[in-house]
Protein backbone atom coordinates (compact mmCIF):
# COMPACT_ATOMS: atom_id res chain seq x y z
CA UNK A 1 0.00 0.00 0.00
CA UNK A 2 2.71 2.65 0.82
CA UNK A 3 3.70 5.14 -1.67
CA UNK A 4 1.04 4.56 -3.67
CA UNK A 5 -0.43 7.58 -3.60
CA UNK A 6 2.19 10.07 -3.93
CA UNK A 7 0.43 12.56 -2.44
CA UNK A 8 0.13 10.66 1.11
CA UNK A 9 1.94 13.04 4.03
CA UNK A 10 5.47 11.39 5.25
CA UNK A 11 6.27 14.37 7.66
CA UNK A 12 4.26 14.29 11.33
CA UNK A 13 4.46 16.75 13.94
CA UNK A 14 2.66 16.98 17.16
CA UNK A 15 3.53 20.16 19.29
CA UNK A 16 3.32 20.14 23.18
CA UNK A 17 3.41 22.39 25.79
CA UNK A 18 2.94 22.54 29.51
CA UNK A 19 -0.09 20.47 31.13
CA UNK A 20 -1.27 19.59 27.56
CA UNK A 21 -3.92 17.15 27.85
CA UNK A 22 -2.80 13.24 27.03
CA UNK A 23 -5.24 11.72 25.78
CA UNK A 24 -5.69 14.47 23.31
CA UNK A 25 -2.30 13.73 22.15
CA UNK A 26 -1.86 9.70 22.53
CA UNK A 27 -5.59 9.00 20.93
CA UNK A 28 -4.52 10.65 17.29
CA UNK A 29 -0.88 9.35 18.03
CA UNK A 30 -1.66 5.77 18.91
CA UNK A 31 -3.93 5.07 15.54
CA UNK A 32 -0.72 6.69 13.77
CA UNK A 33 1.77 4.61 15.47
CA UNK A 34 -0.60 1.87 13.93
CA UNK A 35 -0.71 3.97 10.58
CA UNK A 36 3.23 4.03 10.12
CA UNK A 37 3.82 -0.02 10.43
CA UNK A 38 2.37 0.36 6.56
CA UNK A 39 3.41 3.82 5.41
CA UNK A 40 6.67 5.51 5.18
CA UNK A 41 5.79 8.40 8.50
CA UNK A 42 7.76 10.17 10.95
CA UNK A 43 7.16 11.99 13.75
CA UNK A 44 8.91 15.11 15.41
CA UNK A 45 7.74 15.71 19.03
CA UNK A 46 7.57 20.14 19.01
CA UNK A 47 8.30 21.72 22.58
CA UNK A 48 9.17 24.92 23.94
CA UNK A 49 12.33 23.01 24.61
CA UNK A 50 14.03 20.11 24.51
CA UNK A 51 13.16 19.57 28.30
CA UNK A 52 10.49 16.93 28.93
CA UNK A 53 7.34 18.06 28.51
CA UNK A 54 4.68 16.82 31.54
CA UNK A 55 0.73 17.12 31.77
CA UNK A 56 0.65 17.95 35.01
CA UNK A 57 -1.53 20.61 35.38
CA UNK A 58 -2.86 21.03 39.53
CA UNK A 59 -1.90 17.65 41.07
CA UNK A 60 1.70 15.18 41.25
CA UNK A 61 -0.04 12.83 38.92
CA UNK A 62 1.37 13.20 35.33
CA UNK A 63 3.48 12.12 32.61
CA UNK A 64 6.17 14.01 30.76
CA UNK A 65 7.13 13.24 26.57
CA UNK A 66 10.08 13.66 25.40
CA UNK A 67 10.37 16.08 22.44
CA UNK A 68 12.58 15.80 19.31
CA UNK A 69 12.76 19.21 18.39
CA UNK A 70 11.89 22.79 19.24
CA UNK A 71 9.39 25.74 17.78
CA UNK A 72 12.54 27.74 17.84
CA UNK A 73 14.35 24.70 15.91
CA UNK A 74 11.43 23.01 14.23
CA UNK A 75 11.66 20.32 11.58
CA UNK A 76 12.08 20.58 7.97
CA UNK A 77 9.37 20.00 5.53
CA UNK A 78 6.35 19.10 8.19
CA UNK A 79 2.99 17.54 6.45
CA UNK A 80 0.71 17.37 9.33
CA UNK A 81 1.07 19.51 12.44
CA UNK A 82 -1.25 17.56 15.37
CA UNK A 83 -1.97 20.20 17.96
CA UNK A 84 -3.26 19.10 21.39
CA UNK A 85 -5.33 21.00 23.69
CA UNK A 86 -5.51 21.06 27.69
CA UNK A 87 -5.63 23.14 30.50
CA UNK A 88 -2.29 24.16 29.45
CA UNK A 89 -3.57 26.50 26.79
CA UNK A 90 -5.86 28.74 28.95
CA UNK A 91 -2.86 30.15 30.13
CA UNK A 92 -2.91 32.74 27.64
CA UNK A 93 0.90 34.29 28.12
CA UNK A 94 2.73 30.96 28.59
CA UNK A 95 1.22 29.25 25.40
CA UNK A 96 2.02 32.87 23.01
CA UNK A 97 4.89 31.02 21.83
CA UNK A 98 2.71 27.94 20.61
CA UNK A 99 0.52 30.44 19.25
CA UNK A 100 3.23 32.23 17.30
CA UNK A 101 4.84 28.83 15.93
CA UNK A 102 1.20 27.83 14.45
CA UNK A 103 1.02 31.63 12.63
CA UNK A 104 4.77 30.83 11.15
CA UNK A 105 4.32 27.53 10.09
CA UNK A 106 0.68 27.35 8.57
CA UNK A 107 0.98 28.72 5.08
CA UNK A 108 3.63 25.87 4.58
CA UNK A 109 1.33 23.30 5.61
CA UNK A 110 -1.68 25.58 3.30
CA UNK A 111 0.22 25.49 0.31
CA UNK A 112 0.71 21.52 0.28
CA UNK A 113 -1.46 18.93 -1.63
CA UNK A 114 -0.75 17.02 1.43
CA UNK A 115 -0.33 19.51 4.23
CA UNK A 116 -3.10 19.52 7.05
CA UNK A 117 -3.49 21.05 10.62
CA UNK A 118 -5.09 19.06 13.50
CA UNK A 119 -6.32 20.17 16.28
CA UNK A 120 -8.16 18.58 19.24
CA UNK A 121 -10.28 19.87 22.05
CA UNK A 122 -8.79 22.99 23.10
CA UNK A 123 -6.07 23.15 21.02
CA UNK A 124 -8.28 24.61 18.34
CA UNK A 125 -8.32 27.56 20.89
CA UNK A 126 -4.26 28.02 20.14
CA UNK A 127 -5.34 27.58 16.24
CA UNK A 128 -8.00 30.62 16.70
CA UNK A 129 -5.14 32.47 18.60
CA UNK A 130 -2.61 32.30 15.64
CA UNK A 131 -6.11 33.51 13.22
CA UNK A 132 -5.08 30.30 11.14
CA UNK A 133 -8.96 29.47 11.64
CA UNK A 134 -10.52 33.28 10.49
CA UNK A 135 -13.38 32.74 8.36
CA UNK A 136 -13.09 28.89 8.58
CA UNK A 137 -15.65 26.37 10.25
CA UNK A 138 -14.05 24.96 13.46
CA UNK A 139 -15.40 22.95 16.66
CA UNK A 140 -13.38 22.86 20.28
CA UNK A 141 -14.55 21.15 23.14
CA UNK A 142 -17.96 21.57 24.41
CA UNK A 143 -17.16 21.70 28.70
CA UNK A 144 -15.60 25.15 27.83
CA UNK A 145 -17.69 26.41 24.58
CA UNK A 146 -18.31 29.89 25.69
CA UNK A 147 -14.61 30.66 25.30
CA UNK A 148 -14.44 30.45 21.82
CA UNK A 149 -15.40 33.73 20.86
CA UNK A 150 -13.07 35.17 23.28
CA UNK A 151 -10.32 32.86 21.63
CA UNK A 152 -11.07 33.24 18.32
CA UNK A 153 -14.12 36.27 17.51
CA UNK A 154 -13.67 35.56 13.39
CA UNK A 155 -13.91 31.81 13.54
CA UNK A 156 -17.49 30.16 12.44
CA UNK A 157 -17.79 27.71 14.99
CA UNK A 158 -20.13 24.60 14.96
CA UNK A 159 -21.02 23.91 18.01
CA UNK A 160 -22.60 20.11 17.50
CA UNK A 161 -19.69 18.63 15.73
CA UNK A 162 -17.79 16.05 16.81
CA UNK A 163 -15.18 17.22 14.14
CA UNK A 164 -15.12 19.74 11.44
CA UNK A 165 -12.89 19.94 8.36
CA UNK A 166 -12.69 22.64 6.09
CA UNK A 167 -10.20 22.21 3.49
CA UNK A 168 -7.24 21.17 5.03
CA UNK A 169 -8.04 21.95 8.71
CA UNK A 170 -9.61 19.71 10.85
CA UNK A 171 -10.38 20.50 14.21
CA UNK A 172 -11.62 18.41 16.78
CA UNK A 173 -14.08 18.47 20.08
CA UNK A 174 -13.03 17.51 23.44
CA UNK A 175 -10.35 14.92 24.32
CA UNK A 176 -11.88 11.73 22.83
CA UNK A 177 -13.23 12.77 20.06
CA UNK A 178 -9.71 13.31 18.39
CA UNK A 179 -9.56 9.65 18.29
CA UNK A 180 -12.65 9.45 15.98
CA UNK A 181 -11.28 12.46 14.04
CA UNK A 182 -7.86 10.79 13.61
CA UNK A 183 -9.95 7.56 12.26
CA UNK A 184 -12.23 9.74 9.55
CA UNK A 185 -8.67 11.66 8.80
CA UNK A 186 -6.98 8.14 8.07
CA UNK A 187 -10.19 6.73 5.95
CA UNK A 188 -10.07 10.27 4.25
CA UNK A 189 -6.45 10.07 3.31
CA UNK A 190 -5.56 6.33 3.29
CA UNK A 191 -8.79 4.60 2.88
CA UNK A 192 -11.14 2.77 4.76
CA UNK A 193 -9.93 -0.14 4.88
CA UNK A 194 -6.87 0.92 6.51
CA UNK A 195 -8.77 3.15 8.90
CA UNK A 196 -10.80 -0.19 9.54
CA UNK A 197 -7.87 -2.19 10.31
CA UNK A 198 -6.98 0.49 12.79
CA UNK A 199 -9.92 0.61 14.66
CA UNK A 200 -10.51 -3.29 14.95
CA UNK A 201 -5.98 -3.37 16.06
CA UNK A 202 -7.36 -0.52 18.60
CA UNK A 203 -10.85 -2.18 19.69
CA UNK A 204 -12.27 1.03 19.37
CA UNK A 205 -15.82 1.46 17.81
CA UNK A 206 -15.73 5.22 16.85
CA UNK A 207 -18.12 7.60 16.35
CA UNK A 208 -18.09 7.51 12.43
CA UNK A 209 -21.03 10.63 12.29
CA UNK A 210 -18.66 14.24 12.72
CA UNK A 211 -22.34 16.01 12.78
CA UNK A 212 -23.11 13.59 15.76
CA UNK A 213 -22.27 15.25 19.18
CA UNK A 214 -23.82 13.56 22.17
CA UNK A 215 -21.71 16.22 24.71
CA UNK A 216 -23.03 19.34 22.60
CA UNK A 217 -26.49 18.22 24.03
CA UNK A 218 -25.16 17.25 27.16
CA UNK A 219 -23.95 20.57 27.96
CA UNK A 220 -27.14 21.76 26.80
CA UNK A 221 -25.20 23.68 23.74
CA UNK A 222 -27.71 26.10 21.73
CA UNK A 223 -27.27 25.57 18.02
CA UNK A 224 -24.65 27.33 16.56
CA UNK A 225 -23.42 26.90 13.09
CA UNK A 226 -21.82 30.14 11.89
CA UNK B 1 -14.39 14.17 48.35
CA UNK B 2 -10.68 13.50 48.81
CA UNK B 3 -9.86 11.41 51.75
CA UNK B 4 -13.53 10.77 52.57
CA UNK B 5 -12.46 7.13 51.81
CA UNK B 6 -9.28 5.72 54.24
CA UNK B 7 -9.31 2.88 51.88
CA UNK B 8 -8.78 4.62 48.59
CA UNK B 9 -5.46 4.19 46.80
CA UNK B 10 -3.19 6.99 46.64
CA UNK B 11 0.23 5.44 45.66
CA UNK B 12 0.02 4.49 41.87
CA UNK B 13 2.64 3.32 39.45
CA UNK B 14 2.73 2.09 35.21
CA UNK B 15 5.08 -0.39 34.08
CA UNK B 16 6.41 0.47 30.88
CA UNK B 17 8.75 -1.47 28.39
CA UNK B 18 9.98 -0.68 24.95
CA UNK B 19 7.20 -0.63 22.28
CA UNK B 20 4.36 -0.52 24.61
CA UNK B 21 1.06 0.57 22.57
CA UNK B 22 0.41 4.29 23.72
CA UNK B 23 -3.25 4.06 24.38
CA UNK B 24 -2.99 0.80 26.67
CA UNK B 25 -1.16 3.39 28.63
CA UNK B 26 -3.07 7.07 28.02
CA UNK B 27 -6.30 6.29 27.87
CA UNK B 28 -6.01 4.96 31.94
CA UNK B 29 -3.89 7.67 32.74
CA UNK B 30 -5.82 10.33 30.64
CA UNK B 31 -8.63 9.33 33.46
CA UNK B 32 -6.41 8.95 36.54
CA UNK B 33 -4.74 12.26 35.16
CA UNK B 34 -8.34 14.03 35.74
CA UNK B 35 -8.99 12.05 38.61
CA UNK B 36 -6.05 13.17 40.59
CA UNK B 37 -7.39 16.86 40.11
CA UNK B 38 -9.87 15.97 43.46
CA UNK B 39 -8.22 13.39 45.28
CA UNK B 40 -4.64 12.62 46.34
CA UNK B 41 -3.00 10.50 44.05
CA UNK B 42 0.65 10.14 43.11
CA UNK B 43 2.04 8.29 39.78
CA UNK B 44 5.42 6.39 39.33
CA UNK B 45 5.99 5.83 36.29
CA UNK B 46 8.44 2.15 36.38
CA UNK B 47 10.54 1.35 33.51
CA UNK B 48 14.03 -1.54 32.71
CA UNK B 49 16.15 1.92 33.55
CA UNK B 50 15.70 5.77 33.84
CA UNK B 51 16.11 5.96 30.13
CA UNK B 52 13.29 7.07 28.09
CA UNK B 53 10.86 4.28 27.13
CA UNK B 54 9.57 4.61 23.28
CA UNK B 55 6.45 3.22 22.09
CA UNK B 56 8.36 2.44 18.24
CA UNK B 57 8.44 -1.10 17.23
CA UNK B 58 9.05 -1.42 13.50
CA UNK B 59 8.53 2.10 12.44
CA UNK B 60 10.28 5.07 12.93
CA UNK B 61 7.22 7.00 14.68
CA UNK B 62 6.82 6.86 18.08
CA UNK B 63 7.14 8.89 21.22
CA UNK B 64 9.41 8.64 24.33
CA UNK B 65 8.02 8.50 27.74
CA UNK B 66 10.23 9.25 30.83
CA UNK B 67 10.49 6.78 33.95
CA UNK B 68 10.69 8.01 37.40
CA UNK B 69 11.56 4.32 39.18
CA UNK B 70 13.14 1.21 37.67
CA UNK B 71 11.72 -2.01 38.18
CA UNK B 72 14.95 -2.61 40.18
CA UNK B 73 14.86 0.59 42.23
CA UNK B 74 10.90 0.49 42.69
CA UNK B 75 8.62 3.60 44.47
CA UNK B 76 7.79 2.18 48.00
CA UNK B 77 4.19 1.04 48.93
CA UNK B 78 1.93 0.66 45.46
CA UNK B 79 -0.99 0.75 45.82
CA UNK B 80 -2.10 0.33 42.19
CA UNK B 81 -0.12 -1.30 39.43
CA UNK B 82 -1.05 -0.76 36.01
CA UNK B 83 0.14 -2.65 32.98
CA UNK B 84 -0.16 -1.69 29.37
CA UNK B 85 0.46 -4.49 26.47
CA UNK B 86 2.09 -3.79 23.37
CA UNK B 87 3.91 -5.16 20.64
CA UNK B 88 7.08 -5.43 22.98
CA UNK B 89 5.70 -8.15 25.23
CA UNK B 90 5.98 -10.32 22.21
CA UNK B 91 9.64 -10.37 23.20
CA UNK B 92 9.79 -13.16 25.99
CA UNK B 93 13.05 -12.81 26.71
CA UNK B 94 13.00 -8.97 26.69
CA UNK B 95 10.24 -8.71 28.74
CA UNK B 96 11.35 -11.56 31.27
CA UNK B 97 12.52 -8.46 33.74
CA UNK B 98 9.60 -7.07 33.88
CA UNK B 99 7.60 -10.46 34.15
CA UNK B 100 9.76 -10.52 37.76
CA UNK B 101 8.88 -7.48 38.59
CA UNK B 102 5.08 -7.96 38.57
CA UNK B 103 5.85 -11.89 40.19
CA UNK B 104 7.72 -9.89 43.12
CA UNK B 105 5.26 -7.14 43.70
CA UNK B 106 1.87 -8.49 43.01
CA UNK B 107 1.64 -10.06 46.81
CA UNK B 108 1.94 -6.39 48.30
CA UNK B 109 -0.72 -5.49 46.27
CA UNK B 110 -2.77 -8.32 47.19
CA UNK B 111 -2.37 -8.20 51.02
CA UNK B 112 -3.96 -4.34 50.82
CA UNK B 113 -7.62 -3.51 50.82
CA UNK B 114 -6.91 -0.93 48.48
CA UNK B 115 -4.55 -2.76 46.20
CA UNK B 116 -5.00 -3.46 42.89
CA UNK B 117 -3.34 -4.54 39.73
CA UNK B 118 -4.85 -3.48 36.36
CA UNK B 119 -3.64 -4.34 32.97
CA UNK B 120 -4.68 -3.57 29.67
CA UNK B 121 -4.41 -5.68 26.42
CA UNK B 122 -1.61 -8.03 26.80
CA UNK B 123 -0.43 -6.59 29.66
CA UNK B 124 -2.39 -9.46 31.05
CA UNK B 125 -0.11 -11.57 29.46
CA UNK B 126 2.60 -10.53 31.75
CA UNK B 127 0.80 -10.97 34.43
CA UNK B 128 -0.11 -14.64 33.53
CA UNK B 129 3.47 -15.44 33.05
CA UNK B 130 4.26 -14.05 36.26
CA UNK B 131 1.57 -16.69 37.71
CA UNK B 132 -0.44 -14.20 39.34
CA UNK B 133 -3.37 -14.81 37.34
CA UNK B 134 -3.30 -18.60 38.20
CA UNK B 135 -6.74 -19.69 38.09
CA UNK B 136 -8.08 -16.36 38.14
CA UNK B 137 -10.76 -15.33 35.37
CA UNK B 138 -9.21 -12.72 33.27
CA UNK B 139 -9.04 -11.37 29.45
CA UNK B 140 -7.00 -9.54 26.94
CA UNK B 141 -6.80 -8.28 23.69
CA UNK B 142 -8.76 -10.06 20.46
CA UNK B 143 -6.64 -9.95 17.63
CA UNK B 144 -3.88 -12.63 19.32
CA UNK B 145 -7.06 -14.32 21.49
CA UNK B 146 -4.70 -17.87 20.33
CA UNK B 147 -1.62 -17.46 22.52
CA UNK B 148 -4.09 -17.22 25.91
CA UNK B 149 -2.95 -20.66 26.26
CA UNK B 150 0.66 -20.15 25.88
CA UNK B 151 1.42 -17.37 28.14
CA UNK B 152 -1.40 -18.36 30.88
CA UNK B 153 -2.44 -22.29 30.65
CA UNK B 154 -3.26 -22.05 34.24
CA UNK B 155 -5.52 -18.56 33.71
CA UNK B 156 -9.72 -18.95 32.79
CA UNK B 157 -9.54 -17.01 30.04
CA UNK B 158 -12.99 -14.73 29.49
CA UNK B 159 -13.15 -14.68 25.40
CA UNK B 160 -16.20 -12.13 25.04
CA UNK B 161 -15.65 -9.50 28.15
CA UNK B 162 -14.41 -5.99 27.53
CA UNK B 163 -12.84 -5.72 30.75
CA UNK B 164 -12.72 -8.75 33.76
CA UNK B 165 -12.84 -8.27 37.40
CA UNK B 166 -11.25 -11.23 39.59
CA UNK B 167 -10.74 -10.12 43.35
CA UNK B 168 -7.95 -6.99 43.22
CA UNK B 169 -7.36 -7.98 39.22
CA UNK B 170 -8.93 -5.95 36.44
CA UNK B 171 -7.93 -7.31 33.32
CA UNK B 172 -8.66 -5.53 30.02
CA UNK B 173 -9.43 -6.08 26.23
CA UNK B 174 -7.35 -4.60 23.36
CA UNK B 175 -6.19 -1.27 24.01
CA UNK B 176 -9.28 1.13 23.73
CA UNK B 177 -11.14 -1.49 26.38
CA UNK B 178 -8.23 0.11 28.70
CA UNK B 179 -10.15 3.85 28.76
CA UNK B 180 -13.33 1.52 29.73
CA UNK B 181 -11.60 -0.59 32.30
CA UNK B 182 -10.53 2.11 33.97
CA UNK B 183 -13.33 4.59 34.08
CA UNK B 184 -15.47 1.10 35.52
CA UNK B 185 -12.59 1.22 37.91
CA UNK B 186 -12.95 4.79 38.85
CA UNK B 187 -16.80 3.91 39.54
CA UNK B 188 -16.22 1.01 41.68
CA UNK B 189 -13.55 2.40 44.17
CA UNK B 190 -14.36 6.26 43.58
CA UNK B 191 -18.01 6.53 42.76
CA UNK B 192 -20.57 6.72 39.90
CA UNK B 193 -20.62 10.42 39.86
CA UNK B 194 -16.72 10.79 39.94
CA UNK B 195 -16.23 8.63 37.11
CA UNK B 196 -19.61 10.11 35.24
CA UNK B 197 -17.87 13.55 35.56
CA UNK B 198 -14.12 12.46 34.32
CA UNK B 199 -16.16 10.66 31.14
CA UNK B 200 -17.72 13.49 30.45
CA UNK B 201 -14.21 16.08 30.21
CA UNK B 202 -13.00 13.59 28.50
CA UNK B 203 -15.71 13.42 26.10
CA UNK B 204 -16.00 9.86 25.92
CA UNK B 205 -19.21 7.68 26.21
CA UNK B 206 -18.00 4.58 28.02
CA UNK B 207 -19.24 1.12 27.32
CA UNK B 208 -20.35 0.24 30.39
CA UNK B 209 -21.15 -3.79 29.79
CA UNK B 210 -18.37 -5.50 30.64
CA UNK B 211 -19.78 -8.65 29.40
CA UNK B 212 -20.17 -6.70 25.67
CA UNK B 213 -17.20 -7.03 23.68
CA UNK B 214 -18.15 -6.90 19.75
CA UNK B 215 -14.28 -7.50 19.34
CA UNK B 216 -14.47 -11.02 20.14
CA UNK B 217 -17.49 -11.38 17.90
CA UNK B 218 -15.72 -9.19 14.99
CA UNK B 219 -12.63 -12.04 15.38
CA UNK B 220 -15.11 -14.88 15.58
CA UNK B 221 -13.94 -16.53 18.80
CA UNK B 222 -15.85 -19.17 19.69
CA UNK B 223 -17.17 -18.46 23.65
CA UNK B 224 -15.02 -19.30 26.48
CA UNK B 225 -14.89 -18.73 30.29
CA UNK B 226 -12.86 -21.46 31.58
Amino acid sequence: MAGSNDNLPVNFGILLFPAFQALDAFGPLDALNILSMNFPMNLSIIGPTLDPISTKHSSNFGESIVPTHTISDPPQDLDVLLVPGGLGVRDFEGTTPIVDFIRTIYPSLAQKPNGYLITVCTGSWLAARAGVLDNKFATSNKSAWYKRKIVGPKVKWVSHARWVVDENIWTGSGVAAGIDLTLAFIEKVYGAETANDISRIMEYMPHKDANHDPFADLYKLERENC
